[in-house]
C-alpha cells in the first residue's frame, strides 16, 4: 500500500492488527482494522484488491472478499501460487483472480518494515495462467510497473517451481548454515564474516513467516532439497575419498556465473487479448523476458 | 601490503605474476617478482614476512624463505592453519612463526580487488599455539590492530573447526545452492532475488581459490557437511510426512539470532610473555574475547 500510494493510487488498507493499523494511520494512510468496511468500499470504486498476507490466512481473506467484493478484480503477493489459485476457485472468484509475486522483501516484517522503494527494480511475477482475463491481468501488471518493478509472465506451476529453488531452498540452506555455525559456539561466531553472515540473513526472518512461505510449496520444494542433498552427499564424498571438491566447485561457480550474466530482455510484440496472447507470455517469461511497460 | 603500507608500516612484496607485480608498482607499491632478492632484503631488515598464497603455494614459499631469510619473523595469511603450521615445522621455521588469518575477504582476486579498508573492524585470527614466542606473537598482533582489525587468540586446530563451519560450509552450501538457482532455466534465475544472490554470493570465487581454501581442512569441513546433511536429512523427512519445517526454521532462527547479538568483549588483563600467556588467551578467545590495543 505504501508503494502504491507513493505511485499516486488511490489505496486503503485492512489489519487484523489494530496496532498495525494504527501505526499506518499515524504514518498518514487509511487502513482499517474492519474487514468488511475495506471490502464494501473497494466494492463501490470496482477497487483491484491485493491480498497480502501469508498462505495460512488466505483463506479467510478470500472468503470475506467472496461475501463482501466478489466482482473487484484479484491479486496476491503470497510467495506461493498454486494453492492461492486453488483457494481462489473454491471462493468462486477465479474469474477475477491473477496472481502476482513480487521478488522483493528484506527479513523484517510488519508496518515498521515497510518501504514505498521496494519494489524499485525488482521483478514481479504475474500469472498468465490459462483462463486470465485480460482486463484484470492489465490492473495487476499495471500496479507492478507503476511500483518501479518489472513483470515476468509465469504459470503458477511453473513459478512454485522456479522459487522452490530461488527463494524457498535458500531459506532451508539458510536455517542449516545459521545451525552449523552456532555449533561451533562462540568463537566460531566471533570469527564469522561476510560469507556467514550474507549465508545465513534470511534466517533471520520470523520462523512463522519463513513456515508460511515454504510449507505450501512442500512438493517443489521436496523435489529441489532432494536434489541437493545428492549435490552435497557426492560433494561430501569426493572430499572424504580424493580430497577433492572439483565437481561441485566449479559447477557452482559456472552455475553463479550463469546467473551473474542472465540479462533480461523486453517483451514488446504481445498484447493482453491478442490470439493466444497468454501462451505466448509464458514462452517469453520462461526464455528471460519481461514486461516493462504496457502501450 | 596495501592495508600496511596505509598504516604506515614500510612495506614491499613479491608476487610471483609479473602482471600483477607491474600492477602493483603502476600504483606506486614496492613489488617485485624475484622472491630471492625480495627475501634477502626482509632478512636485512629483520622484517615480519607475511606469507600471502592459497595453501598449495605455501610450500614453496616456505623453503625461499628457510633459504633466504629462516630468521625473519613470519606469519601468513593463508585460511587454514594447522597445515601452515605443519609445513613451518617440516622447514624447521616454527620459532619465528604465528599464524594468522584475517576474516575478511571478496569474491574477487589480484591487484585490483586489494583494499587498504578490507581489515576495517574485521576480526584477524591469531596463533596462540603452545611454543608461540612473545616477540613475534606481538608483532603480527600489531600488525592486525594496525591494519583496523581487533584480534582473536586461537590454536590451529580449533580454528581450523570453527572456520569450516562459518567459512568453508558457506563456500560449499553456496555452491549447491547456485546449482539449484541455475537448474531452473532462465526463468527461475530472472526471477532470483536477494536470498539467492546473498545465498550464492561465494560461488562467485575462483574455483581454484574456493579448493584451495576448503580442501586443505577436509577433517573439520567432513564433520561439519555430515552434520549439516543429517540437519537437512531430518527437515526434508519433516517437510514430507508432516509438511513443516518447524524444528529446522526455529533452531535456524534461535542460531541466527545468537549470532546476530553476540557481542565481543576486551581481553586487558593479559600479557604476552606472562606465565601462562598462551592458554589465557587461549581460553579468553574461546568465550568471545578480542584483543583491540596492545600496551
Amino acid at each position: 500500500m505504501r508503494a502504491a500510494v507513493a505511485a499516486d493510487y488511490d489505496g486503503w488498507g485492512y489489519n487484523r492488527s489494530a496496532a498495525g493499523a494504527r501505526a499506518a494511520r499515524a504514518d498518514g494512510f487509511d487502513v482499517t482494522e474492519h474487514l468488511p468496511a475495506a471490502l464494501r468500499r473497494a466494492a463501490a470504486a470496482d477497487a483491484l484488491i491485493v491480498v497480502a498476507v501469508p498462505m495460512p490466512a488466505v483463506d479467510h481473506m478470500l472468503s470475506a472478499i467472496a461475501t463482501y467484493a466478489p466482482q473487484c478484480a484479484l491479486t496476491d503477493v503470497v510467495s506461493v501460487k498454486a494453492p492461492v489459485a486453488a483457494a481462489v476457485r473454491a471462493h468462486g472468484l477465479a474469474d477475477r483472480y491473477v496472481g502476482g509475486h513480487p521478488m522483493a522483501g528484506t527479513s523484517e516484517s510488519g508496518w515498521a518494515a515497510t518501504d514505498a522503494k521496494l519494489f524499485g527494480d525488482a521483478v514481479w511475477a504475474v500469472g498468465v495462467d490459462e483462463g486470465t482475463r485480460a482486463d484484470p491481468w492489465t490492473r495487476v501488471v499495471r500496479l507492478a510497473l507503476d511500483c518501479g518493478s518489472v513483470v515476468v509472465p509465469v504459470v503458477a506451476a511453473e513459478h512454485d517451481r522456479a522459487v522452490a529453488r530461488i527463494s524457498h531452498l535458500p531459506h532451508v540452506l539458510a536455517e542449516a548454515l545459521a545451525l552449523a555455525g552456532a555449533g561451533g559456539g562462540d568463537l566460531a561466531l566471533g570469527l564469522a564474516a561476510g560469507s556467514f553472515r550474507d549465508g545465513t540473513r534470511v534466517a533471520g526472518t520470523a520462523p512463522d513467516l519463513v513456515r508460511a512461505i515454504c510449507e505450501p510449496n512442500s512438493t517443489a520444494l521436496l523435489e529441489v532439497l532432494d536434489e541437493t542433498l545428492t549435490v552435497l552427499a557426492t560433494a561430501r564424498d569426493s572430499l572424504r575419498d580424493a580430497t577433492s571438491l572439483a565437481d561441485l566447485v566449479e559447477a557452482g561457480h559456472d552455475a553463479r556465473r550463469r546467473y551473474e550474466s542472465a540479462r533480461r530482455w523486453e517483451i514488446t510484440d504481445i498484447r493482453a487479448g491478442d490470439r493466444d496472447w497468454l501462451e505466448h507470455l509464458r514462452a517469453a517469461g520462461e526464455r528471460g523476458g519481461v514486461i516493462t511497460r504496457l502501450d
